[in-house]
């Protein structure tokens, strides 16, 4: 292992599935992250407000966020605890108190985001997104980092997992829908209650963090049409599949829309299966742009998340040379 | 414009297509870079032994390396000079005199970026290397900085774009070598002398990049068994593919090949046609991500020159928001 020069001290409010990751790499990983990164990277606390009857975490649990808040070692803070009720409030709380967020509550970033950036400016420290749209796929990273010499014109691309789980059964194994949504139940892919994923509402939260990076605009969900695929019809020939596209326009405005769309089968993201996302930018110099990978899951999503921690921390991640 | 609270000076070393590119693509998109980054970036000087008759950057041009050497607004020196017999000089002059260097020079990054990595760590300056690899795609960034938590087994892919088009204009069109050869010249996607792209060279220099910066190993060549696409068979099913993999095994050592590979139609990698470049990266927690995009060509190359040159100035590579 590197000698690690730096620690950063961390807290994970939100215990679920993916705060439960988050805790589990930065344990499992702890070696791979020191001599990736140079940094050694020590989880403190542990916030909710149920906890599991027995955790090896359990010396890290508490419920009262001022500890966090008040405990001057922790700079970065993570919000894995999803929805808007209490993340809003505690993420302007912990960016307050001058403690850098990194998030993977989309709905949060699609619907705050643009007052969220701006506290995080004021307080000099960060708000990172990358685990709120694609899962583990670095997407919003290089498009802040990589593509900054090109013109962005339009993002597209394929962002719930679970709708296209359904839509590859049902096109390569000509299963119906409610056989197809079942079988994603069941497998963990679909919540109980799958509306958010098939009615679309979960891509275009997820577009609209990508627009709001790419093009600077808080987009008005009113103003979108939004088409799940709930009602989708196979095509004969060619793949169906949800897409979410923002287009800049030539008057400066971002045109948004969500539908299924058919791909010929020689397009790139025709062949993107099951729970996989890909996402396409399309640049000026560069040209057609694509990030391909695990879009959900546990350990992928922290994955993203533990990217987002050692950024926070001026981490040098530098590889291994 | 967002107001640029920061100016990079660069100088250009070798003034060939990618050099050019840079030159150009810091001139057009200007006002984008600034936009994203909020930092401008000044072309101070180009560096080079003959110069075109009439240019727009006249005014830049020098023939003398010490004018940038003592120059100290200048922090980065951007290196396209190719090949290793000057370039390798020049980029130690410029680290030892503080500054950070950026090129596409997969050659010399191939053969001395062990010894260039170190001495920028010891001038406390940076040698990066985006460009040399896949063209303008985001591949060495995210791998330093959005996979740092994950411990990676293999990398693979399509790294040559000459290779790639030859091979899908043979499956597709039924061509033959020589005639898909010749056509790939008269596009300007092969050199005059065809022979590093096609013999995998070129390949084999791009995988020991990737190794060195994901394993920390610098790949001995006669260690490595290379084979190129001149006298490959298209099978009748599925697409052959010039695959260059690197794969760590379980004593630490990595195993490097290059050499035509025939992929199942329904393989990511199959449908990654024409010039087109994509590698993937298996991570252990992450699972299978792949980037792709244009491997290479003047503006989608100097789209990652002008990357790297923002995140040598620490550039607040920030998106819009």
């Amino acid at each position: 292992m590197k000698p690690s020069d730096k620690k950063i001290y961390v807290a994970i409010m939100g215990f679920g599935n993916i705060g439960r990751g988050v805790a589990e790499l930065l344990k499992t990983n702890a070696k791979t992250i020191t001599d990736n990164s140079g940094v050694e990277v020590v989880l403190k606390y542990i916030l909710d407000v149920r906890f599991p009857a027995e955790s090896e975490f359990e010396p890290l649990f508490v419920t009262d966020f001022s500890v966090i808040e008040h405990d001057a070692d922790v700079s970065v803070v993570v919000e894995t605890i999803g929805d808007t009720k209490f993340a809003y409030n505690f993420t302007k709380l912990a960016l307050r108190s001058g403690k850098s967020v990194v998030t993977s509550n989309k709905e949060l970033v699609a619907l705050h985001g643009f007052e969220l950036f701006a506290l995080a400016q004021e307080n000099n420290v960060k708000y990172l997104v990358e685990a709120s749209v694609g899962g583990g796929i670095p997407i919003i990273h290089p498009l802040r980092h990589c593509l900054a010499a090109n013109k962005i014109t339009e993002i597209y691309g394929i962002l719930n997992g679970t709708c296209n789980y359904i839509l590859t059964e049902m096109t390569n194994n000509g299963t119906d829908y409610a056989t197809a949504l079942k079988a994603a139940q069941a497998l963990g892919y679909a919540e109980p209650n799958p509306d958010a994923d098939v009615s679309g509402k979960d891509t275009f939260r997820k577009i609209c963090v990508l627009s709001m990076l790419a093009f600077g605009k808080q987009i008005d969900p009113n103003s979108v049409r939004i088409k799940g695929i709930q009602d989708v019809n196979i095509p004969p020939k060619g793949k169906i599949k949800l897409i979410g596209r923002a287009v800049l326009k030539d008057d400066g405005d971002v045109e948004v829309s969500v539908a299924p769309q058919v791909l010929d089968d020689s397009e790139l993201l025709a062949n993107v299966n099951g729970v996989f996302n890909a996402v396409v930018f399309r640049c000026d110099a560069l040209g057609d742009v694509v990030f391909y990978g695990k879009g959900a899951g546990k350990m992928p999503t922290a994955s993203a998340v533990v990217a987002d921690i050692l950024e926070c921390g001026g981490g040098a991640a530098n590889g291994k040379c």
